[in-house]
Parts: C-alpha cells; sequence; structure tokens
C-alpha cells in the first residue's frame, strides 16, 4: 500500500489496483501479540485502513479476498481468482508491484495439523486463538519457535495468566543476537514464568501436549503457536520465471525484478544488508515500507536507489527491550570476519536522578577502521534510542572513534554528560588504539584463569558476595599501595563489577611493566551472560 | 575532572593538582533543580565524587575552597589562596588546564542584593534555599530569566507546592527555540499553575514582592530566584593577558589557549558551532566533559581535534520534554541565512498501541543541499530519542533526504514503520524535490488569507470546531469528485489538521492545474504555535 498510495500521490492519472489474497489489507500485524492480551483493546484499531479509504483518498482500487495465480508477462497481464471461486479474470498492467510477504514456515512435526496448532501472524490467526480461549478451558500454550513474535507473545499471553512454554531448536532465544545477550532474556522470561526448552525440538504435538524430542518429556500445551520463522512467498514469481536467489526474489536497486515491468518489495526480495555486504531477505516494516515507496518513484520516473538493510529492530520482553542493529558477533564470524567487540554496562541516564537502570550494549566493529559492524543492547529503559542512535551512525559509516566525539543531548532524566554511546566510543577506541587490552568473558574458563595472576579491584564487600577463582582482592583505591603483593613477571587478569575499575587498574599495572588484560564488560557479563567456568 | 583523571589514565607519573575556589568537586549541577523537590532525595546522591576519591583511585590532589588568583606565565606558575585567609601560595606547573565554568549573570535590578534573592546553580544555592524554606513561612517564588534552569525550577517549584512566577524579558521561554515552539511549553506551564510575564523585566524587588517594569504589577515573591543566564569566567584569563574572544577564552582545536601551556575547557571557552561557524559558549556538560578529555590528550601527545558542537538539548517541562540540536529557524534567520523549514506532528508509536502521543518536529535545512541546520521537538514520549537521531544525522552532515532513508528500530512499544524521524525526511524532501509548496503557519493571516481560496480538506466534523477564516470544506475524502466547487484561476491554500491531508490535496490538486500552496505542519502548528490571524 506503501507502494500504490505514493505512486499515486505522483500521478493522478495513473489506474492503480491492488489485489489482496486476504481479508484484510493495511492492518498492523506488528500489534498483533498485544491484541492478544488485551494491551491493544480493540482488534479494529489494528485494521489501519480499509479499501473504501484507499479509494476515497487515494483512488486505488482495493479487491480483497482475489488471489494472483499467475502472471502473463508476454501479455503483460494478471490472472485472479476470488479466493474459493474458480473463475479467472484476467487484469492488464504496464507496471506490476510483488508485495507478497512472507509465510510461516511449517514445521515437520507429528500431529503439526490439529485445529489447536496455529500460527500468530494475521488478524485471522488473532480470531481463531481467540475463539478457542472462549470455547475450550486453555490453560497452558506452547510456544515452538523463539524469535521476535515468540517473546511478544509469550509475554502478552503471561499477561492474561496462562501457562507459557518456548521450545527452541537452537541455545537460546532470538538467534540473531549473541548468547551472553540472550541470556539476560532467559533470566528475564523465567522471572516471569515462562519454562524455556532450548536446544530442543518437538518430537510430536499431542491434544494436550508437546513431546520434546531430546527426552520425550511432556511440555503442558493446550494451544500450540508455531513460530519457527518466515520463508518469502516465492512461487508466483517462480512460476512467472522471474529470478529467485537464495532467500527471496532478486531485485535490482530500484526494486525492479529480472522483468524491467515488474517490481517486487518487502518480505519477499532479498535486499542488501549493509554490514553484511550479501543480498538476504529482511522482514522487517521499515525497509518494505521503503522498498514500496522507491518502487513507485521509479514507476513514476524518479530513480531513486534503495540503499540497503541494516537490521535495526527492538523487542519489548517484559520489563526489559532488546535491540540490534547490524549484526551479532557470532553472525560475523558466521561470515568469517573477526571483529573486535566491547561490552558495557552504563546507566540509562544520571546515575543520581531516580529509577537509573543499567543498558547492557555490546559493539562490534572493524579491526582496522573501528567501522561500527554490529551492535546490540538489553536493558529496561532507554535502549530503544541507544540502538536508533546507533543505527544513524552505522549508516553515516561512523566508527568508534566517531562515537567518543558524538554530542547527544543531556538532562538528568534522559541521559548523562557521556552518554551510553559515547561510553561505547571511549572503550572501543581505548582498544583500537592499543591504550588497553581486554579478555571476553566467553574467553575464560577455569583452566586458562589458572595462567594468569587474578586480581579483582573491587572493593572486599563487593569481593566477599563471589569472585573469579583463584582472585586476589586488591581493590582499585588501594591498589598502587598494594603492588609488592603481585608479581610483575606474571600476566594479570584485572577485573571489577563492569569494567571500569579494571581499566584505571589495567592503566596503574600496564604504565609500571606488568603485563595486563581487563575482563572486557566485568563480572557482570560474565553473570548475565550465563558464561559457565 | 574528565581532564585530571583522563591524563592520569595516560600518564602515571605526571603530577596532577586540581585547585577548587568552592566547597565541593565534581558534583552534579544538573541534578540541583530536582534536589530542591526532593525528587533527588538525598542532596549527598548530588557530589559524585570527592577529593579522597580522587587521590585513591586517580592520585590527584584535589584542594577545595583554594583560588587560583594569579597565572605567571613566565615562570609558569600559579598562584593560589584558600578562601577566606590572605596567604599567597605559589605553585609550578608545566601544563595549566583552566576550567573555571561561568558565572550566573547579574541583573541591574533594584533590591537584588538582598537575602531573598538567589540563584540556583551550585550546592550552597540550592541549601541556601533550603535554609531559607525552613526558616521562613515561603510560598511565592518569582523566577527572574526562562532558560532551561528557569524551567526545571519551575517545574520542581511546583511539584512542592509553591505559587511560581516566570517574568522572561524575550517574547517567551527558552529564547534558543522558536516562538511556535515555546509557545506549548507556555500552555504546559499555564496547566500546571505557572504565571508568565513575557515581554517584561523586574524593575524592582521588593520584600514580598517583585515590581514589573511594564505597568508596574507586583508580583508575590517570598524568594527571587534570578536565572537571567551565565558569562564565562575569564577575568583570571584576561589577568593572564590570554586572548579572549566575544564571549569566552579563544581555544585552538585541541583546547589550547593563546598560551601552548595553557589550555582552557567548558563553560568559560568559545568554541565552534557546527551549524553557526563561529565561535561561541556552549554551556553544556558532554562538550565540557570531551572537552577536558582532549586538553589531556593533548598533554599526553595524542593531539585529537575538538570537533565544535552543535549545541544538543533537552529538558523536561512538566509532563513535556523540549529538545534542540543545531539552531532555531529564529537563531539562523539571525545569522543571515535564510532556511526551509518544516513541521510534523507524528505520534511517538505506533498509534494503534496504547497511550501513543504526538511529538511536534520542527527541522530548519539548507535549500541548496538539504542538509539539516536545526531541529526542534516537543511533546510527552519518545522527544530524547528524535533529538539525538537527528543529532546524529547532523554530526554526520546528512541531509533531509538521508532521513527519508534512514532505517530506525520498530516495533509497537517504541516506534512506527515510518518513525518520525522518517517523517521529517519525507516532508522535507518533498518540499526540496518541488513536489509540493508551502506556506508557514507564521506567514498568514486575516489579510492575505483573503488573497487566497482556502480550502479545509478535514472531515465536516472537525471543520465544525474551528477553522481558517473563509475556508470552505472540502473533506480530502471526497474532493476529487467536487474540484468544480473551487476556482483553477484562484491561488488555493489547503489544509488540514497536521499536513498530511493537505498535502494529498495539494498532489491532487496541482497535479489538475491549480496553484496551491499547503499549511505546514496543519492547523495545529497555528493553534498550537500561538499564531496569531
Amino acid at each position: 500500500m506503501s507502494a500504490a498510495t505514493r505512486l499515486r500521490r505522483l500521478d493522478e492519472s495513473a489506474t492503480i489496483t491492488v489485489f489482496e489474497k486476504g481479508p484484510y489489507t493495511s492492518y498492523a500485524n506488528c500489534g498483533i501479540p498485544y491484541a492478544l492480551s488485551k494491551v491493544i483493546k480493540d482488534d479494529a484499531a489494528l485494521i489501519l485502513h480499509t479499501p473504501k479509504y484507499f479509494k476515497e483518498y487515494f483512488n486505488v482500487d482495493v479487491y480483497l479476498n482475489t488471489e494472483v495465480v499467475e502472471i502473463d508477462r508476454i501479455n503483460e497481464q494478471v490472472c485472479t481468482r476470488i479466493v474459493g471461486e474458480a473463475e479467472i479474470r484476467r487484469v492488464d498492467y504496464d507496471k506490476l508491484i510483488l508485495s507478497q510477504g512472507a509465510e510461516a514456515v511449517q514445521p515437520q512435526i507429528d500431529g503439526v495439523d490439529q485445529s489447536h496448532v496455529v500460527t500468530l501472524r494475521t488478524i485471522s490467526d488473532l480470531q481463531a486463538i481467540r475463539t478457542m480461549m472462549l470455547k475450550r478451558c486453555l490453560r497452558d500454550v506452547c510456544i515452538i519457535g523463539g524469535g521476535f513474535i515468540c517473546l511478544e507473545a509469550a509475554e502478552n499471553l503471561r499477561k492474561i495468566k496462562f501457562g507459557v512454554s518456548i521450545i527452541e531448536q537452537s541455545a537460546h532465544v532470538l538467534p540473531p543476537i549473541d548468547a551472553d545477550i540472550a541470556q539476560v532474556l532467559h533470566t528475564e522470561l523465567k522471572r516471569n514464568g515462562v519454562k524455556l526448552y532450548l536446544n530442543d525440538t518437538a518430537r510430536r504435538i499431542e491434544h494436550s501436549h508437546v513431546v520434546l524430542a531430546s527426552n520425550g518429556r511432556e511440555i503442558p500445551a493446550d494451544l500450540v503457536i508455531l513460530a519457527v520463522g518466515v520463508r518469502a512467498r516465492t512461487s508466483l514469481a517462480k512460476l512467472a520465471s522471474l529470478e529467485i536467489g537464495a532467500q527471496g526474489v532478486k531485485v535490482e536497486s530500484h526494486m525492479e525484478t529480472s522483468d524491467e515491468d515488474i517490481y517486487a518489495v518487502g518480505d519477499m526480495v532479498e535486499t542488501k544488508h549493509i554490514i553484511q555486504q550479501q543480498p538476504g531477505v529482511v522482514a522487517l516494516g521499515g525497509p518494505a515500507n521503503r522498498q514500496g515507496r522507491i518502487a513507485a518513484d521509479d514507476i513514476a520516473g524518479r530513480p531513486v536507489c534503495y540503499r540497503g538493510n541494516i537490521g535495526a529492530v527492538i523487542c519489548q520482553v517484559f520489563d526489559l527491550s532488546v535491540g540490534l542493529a547490524g549484526l551479532s558477533v557470532s553472525a560475523l564470524r558466521y561470515l568469517g570476519q573477526d571483529p573486535l567487540y566491547v561490552t558495557v554496562h552504563p546507566p540509562n541516564h544520571a546515575s543520581y536522578y531516580p529509577n537509573a537502570s543499567p543498558i547492557t550494549i555490546k559493539t562490534a566493529f572493524e579491526k582496522s577502521t573501528g567501522c561500527i559492524l554490529g551492535v546490540q543492547a538489553v536493558g529496561i529503559a532507554g535502549v530503544d534510542k541507544r540502538i536508533d542512535v546507533l543505527a544513524t551512525a552505522m549508516q553515516a559509516r561512523m566508527t568508534v572513534f566517531d562515537l567518543e566525539h558524538l554530542e547527544l543531548s543531556y538532562a538528568p532524566p534522559y541521559g548523562s554528560a557521556k552518554d551510553p554511546v559515547n561510553m561505547v566510543g571511549f572503550v572501543g577506541s581505548n582498544l583500537l588504539r592499543g591504550d588497553y587490552q581486554i579478555i571476553h568473558a566467553e574467553d575464560i574458563n577455569i583452566k586458562n584463569l589458572k595462567a594468569w595472576q587474578v586480581v579483582d579491584v573491587r572493593s572486599p564487600e563487593e569481593f566477599a558476595t563471589g569472585h573469579l577463582p583463584g582472585a586476589i582482592n586488591l581493590p582499585i583505591n588501594t591498589l598502587r599501595n598494594q603492588l609488592s603483593k603481585i608479581d610483575k613477571s606474571t600476566p594479570t587478569l584485572v577485573y571489577c563489577y563492569i569494567g571500569y575499575r579494571g581499566y584505571l587498574a589495567y592503566r596503574i599495572l600496564s604504565q609500571r611493566g606488568f603485563s595486563v588484560v581487563n575482563l572486557d564488560g566485568g563480572l557482570k557479563t560474565v553473570v548475565e551472560g550465563g558464561i559457565k567456568l
């Protein structure tokens, strides 16, 4: 609809027709989990616009429940059929825009075809679930899959007092983010009564439970929500012999397919990932809207290029927000890259102002240039702001050095004179300039810790609450006076709670000839990240 | 202290000494208004660090209550004196960093020297006010000045039930922003019981009231807070014959003064404004911190340039947040520039998600390039995020065209698939590409409205609640069918509530040969901006 309405604004004379297979157009599928819990009180609020609106405002004809079953490229016609009817109607086109989106991947599980096994993508799905809630006494819901919709569904189902289990085949929820960030979400999910079954799959779905593949354990499930991901809807394009890539329909920079009169946009196409530099499907509303505009612009003779995606996402998980822009460290490694990364835990706003809470920000950047490759953040407040600032910085191809200098607005309720984004810049730049060496939480273990003299520079009170194995306690405020207690000839690992005092200790020791590393992100990263020593 | 601690991290061997005239170091003066109302419960929370901390953590010697009275540049010594004593001590330096900040401007008002006339900048000020509150029965406070601290003070004084009046000599509060944005704040201040006296000054301060200059009216005032602005503290630098500019001490890009062994940082120096391209004082914590780091870097032989300021600010005003990055339209005009600007009112997040509220964003950009020159925003939620995203975009020298393409994170609780920042991009780009013509609210009046046929494209229900003089109502959803009701040969002004439907009407009419302008930001901009027709 972004394409249709943009084109109308550019061209009053065109005949613009939209065929939609489903019963609604322009509905807010991102709001569906929230409608389930009545956080969004009225389903009607999800239906943003009707065919009547598009006709009256934009002189666009929208045909609902009407499927395009074939594209006749030779005659420039589409063949349409009203859902449930047989008659085929042929409609001429000069330019055609495909915007068919993605479809839920249907996992191969015994019993997946039962009526209590549903997806949660459309208003019809929502209504089907609600009908079931009314008809039957549902108590437990099992969600198969651990992506964004899964987490939103889990939160909203807990709000209306359902028992919720999540079965995720990988080691953590939200596979696009790193395990240590996801671990913070695991803690939050469990704290809110969600049962997690990770590294596992559903072997079989019974009427009232799901059987795990691993140990045959039965997970109660009066309702099963399948959310194992989506796949670009490419069958129509395939049938028309348009070029298809590994994940979706191939398009050029003006969103045209291999047929110059046919465009494709949204979740069904492959576009360039700015960091990954490879084509891929990005199933996000922002990019889809922009792509629609660009297709319309090109049709109207205003060629504007699509610049690619960075995959900026944000998700509420109970009291936390988690966000990603660019790629996680594990995703970068999977692509063969070897990025540097740092983790910081600054407060969302001035610590002396009430309700300050830490944000964990993990930032990956290029070793040779400092160019930001990916940022992940999780916390109670202010996460979306930092993700968006950093997403903007990434699109401007900024480096961690640029983040040191970035001027952001500050008043006590909103931030700090040194904003969390600046902190990322300070720590990343220090590392790149060689001002300090770090070791990551994921790289320490019981065995290699023995090779270091491990110095905990926190206070004795903090040290007493728990510390790394073999650590000695030399609080930062007395470190300079206690240097005789450590051995200059032994490599030294320093750490504190979030990394700052460890950094100070690094600077004190390294300038005195010690060989030092600081634990990146401190003990908090080890504990919250669920790092097993 | 940023300079001192940064230098210590870079150089363990240096002798670093800090002289502070006042009784505290490193206290959070930004938090003082909030401590007044006990939003920040304990004053101690404002004192971020003590000399003991700096000695133990950083081996930095901090001398409080110690004034530097003279700089002996020939011998590279400073002359210090303990406050209240006579003895002068001379201390050698190799490098000297001045960080004396700014001092409150003392207005020339009769009665300004009385004990109930105070400033609100330091912990001592805070304590003095609190002592007065305990000793006397204070009911009414008059704030002279209308800047950021004034507004924060007004909010916090109302929270603890004081009567509050503000006397501001210009036509609106927050002179760095435009009148129409300030008008939104005026409404909020009045809604919260703050009395505003604009375009006025205090002629005389009596024991229990302030007399206005304009009409001699008496404003009740058991306490008077002076907040008419600050001035760089340059007297010591002047005494040392360092170069001083129009507003503060002159510095080069590594923060060195005209004496290469003397640096100056913070509110006392003139630095380059990135948009203004002129030196000026920016009294903000973020820039001050960065400048301190840069001075230390330079001393340690790591030359890093200061990149200049954009003046990114944010302020809470009761239930609203107001922010600015770059320059207002009036400030740009004052500098002789003739920027384009647009005003949008998008919701802070998806409108179907609960508690969506509009943000008014006014963005100025260069006519020739689209380069963003200034952004002002006001609203209930999400203002700080958009200011920071746009501040980042400005520092990356982005244009309004870039904002169209900017990918930001989206989920219903946080934003929209078309974020408010994208909306700024769409509207600005449409204007720059000549896709539509606008007229600004400030440029319409009863007289020139008569030259147009004025078409209100809102619904009849909206039209009935009030409309522009002489407007006819042709709702956008029936406009194409009612074209015969308007005259193609008469210039046409279209408008709606926030500008979007007016834009659609513009596109419909202009493509049919009408000569059209759309009212930028719609009727909301006229009404909220307090535009007098």
